[in-house]
């Protein structure tokens, strides 16, 4: 048996879409059950709607409060004890057969939550938020970390290649993804310190599947698969991507708009604008995933619809069938020789 | 008398464009005078395809070298002393009446030597790279710093501000500009000590001016004019968001490609796909600046044609003729009661 918690508050569509995505999930994986987190009247309404689940394949814990996303993360884990999402990371830490959580709500709360209330791996410095973005040409690439964690010493970051690295392996099959350094620009002894010796360390460690320091400009390139970065630097990267894209869509539409030419223009291109907006829609790539903790943590998009969700709960299915963070105990051990030896700290001088 | 030295090696187009928008520019500046710096042969068989230009406005420094993207900055500094930038800085640093100089060489190496070579404005902690780069309503948006300083200290940053702030005003007339502190999240509690502690320096010094903390996914969004930032995320920003709009145009491209119904369509929009890529041209709002250093420093894009780059002359003596500098200099002495009191060190925990 798989159980993983679903927090039905929080996002967009809750809590209809977390419901109807659990109910999928549960039709198609018998192992599966489910804990459901939330108002409980609302979820129990929103479970009448399909035919009855099997009441051995679920529970409800009731959760009045939901953190929103003007809750500050730090605030919310102390004050909201009672929302879906505070009580779920309960749960997961109590609840020694629980083996992880789906949720849409706040980002930073969960990802506050999760790395401050779950324990960690063996061995793993601190966990890494990991969104997958898709490239052009139709690939994946996961940026690891996205903000979880704003300063980050050399070791931390090759941690972060590490889980990675068997997160791709896991979910998309990737062997061997390569690897690039977020940096501000592509010779070796860019940036500061810690990136200095990050890259040293990532290449005695990652040998040619490291393919060295990468910039802004090359993200959607598709010659990376996972990029490493502390989380300040990486949160920039995504969220200037898709606020990049948003604003260059929204540009087009309302030009589109403001002649008739362009409008029939559009309408035989129509078809064509919808796969570009497929491609840049982060629901068709599944949820973030935080790594490192000894539960599973997959946040899906606060816009997330059932489908995406259900997507998550896969993926969190996924992870668990691969026994992904037994392997991420294996691989941080191997690499333990490495660590300490680069501190990150000023040892070179323009 | 203005005299302005242009780096007529080192961009796509050197010598033919740089030496173009030099003619150009003489004959629309009576008080400009122009020191070329590059290969004398290949200047003086450029100039002979204009009308003759009067012998008293110019004058040419034969420097032979020439530095490319390919050399470490560090390095071209030292080793190449006969090339047209460094010959430049050199004359930069040493003519009293000089008053600036336009390259659209290697930006590592000009920012750095420059940096490194050229005085301080009185107070200037460290020059600032600030490029501009549109907004979607057709505005423009400065980037102080974009890569000139990996780590900053909250003083940096509020001095970023400063010079931004008049740069702004000085070369596109905007008055009080809608100052943003690029972070993680838009809480004044976010991001490191550094960022909390020049979120507070920005609010004392700049009041309503300063709007608060922004996103990358903002960037184009038209509602910042200045986004102040340390220079490894304000690069990512930079080159993120250049990549990401490069990256779509050539999707899209593809794609028009792939269908004729697709292509019949481009052609009913191919003003309008103009018109998008007039936007992101960098080229068609002028060149980046180095802010702090006593003489002015305009970087053209590498790809720079004459008119952009007479764009950038021009610029320079809009900075010459409203004395950037001298109000540079009054207004960092103007904060300077601020300094030293937010030292950006770890002063608070989670």
């Amino acid at each position: 048996m798989i159980k993983l918690i679903i927090d039905t508050a929080g996002g967009d569509n809750s809590p209809a879409a977390p419901v109807e995505a659990a109910v999928q999930a549960l039709k198609k994986n018998e192992e599966l059950y489910i804990i459901f987190t939330g108002n409980e009247a609302d979820i129990r309404s929103e479970l009448a709607k399909y035919d009855p689940v099997d009441t051995d394949r679920y529970e409800i814990v009731h959760a009045p409060d939901v953190i929103t996303g003007d809750d500050k993360p730090t605030e919310a884990i102390r004050l909201k004890p009672e929302s879906s999402m505070m009580k779920g990371i309960k749960l997961l830490r109590t609840g020694e057969d629980i083996d992880g959580m789906v949720s849409t709500g706040a980002t930073g709360a969960l990802v506050a939550a999760a790395t401050v209330r779950i324990g960690r791996i063996p061995g793993v410095i601190r966990p890494v938020f990991c969104p997958i973005i898709p490239d052009v040409n139709g690939g994946v690439c996961g940026i690891s970390d996205s903000g979880a964690n704003i300063k980050c010493t050399p070791d931390q970051l090759l941690q972060f290649a590490a889980m990675g690295k068997l997160y791709l392996k896991a979910v998309f099959g990737i062997d061997n993804p390569r690897i690039a350094l977020l940096n501000i620009g592509t010779e070796a002894e860019k940036g500061d310190s810690v990136h200095k010796d990050a890259y040293k360390l990532l290449s005695k460690v990652y040998g040619d599947s490291f393919v060295g320091n990468m910039e802004g400009r090359d993200l959607l390139s598709g010659n990376y698969q996972l990029i490493i970065a502390d989380g300040f630097s990486g949160n920039i990267l995504v969220k200037t991507m898709e606020g990049t894209a948003l604003e260059l869509m929204k540009l087009l539409k309302k030009k589109i708009y403001s002649k008739t030419r362009y409008k029939v223009g559009a309408m035989l291109m129509k078809s064509m604008f919808d796969e570009i907006k497929g491609f840049m829609n982060y629901q068709n790539y599944g949820g973030s995933v935080l790594l490192g903790t000894e539960k599973i943590i997959v946040k899906g998009h606060g816009s997330s619809n059932a489908l995406s969700i259900e997507k998550c709960i896969e993926q969190a299915l996924t992870m668990r069938r691969y026994n992904l963070n037994a392997q991420i105990e294996q691989e941080i051990a191997g690499i333990q020789e490495y660590m300490g030896v680069y501190t990150g700290e000023d040892h070179t001088s323009i």
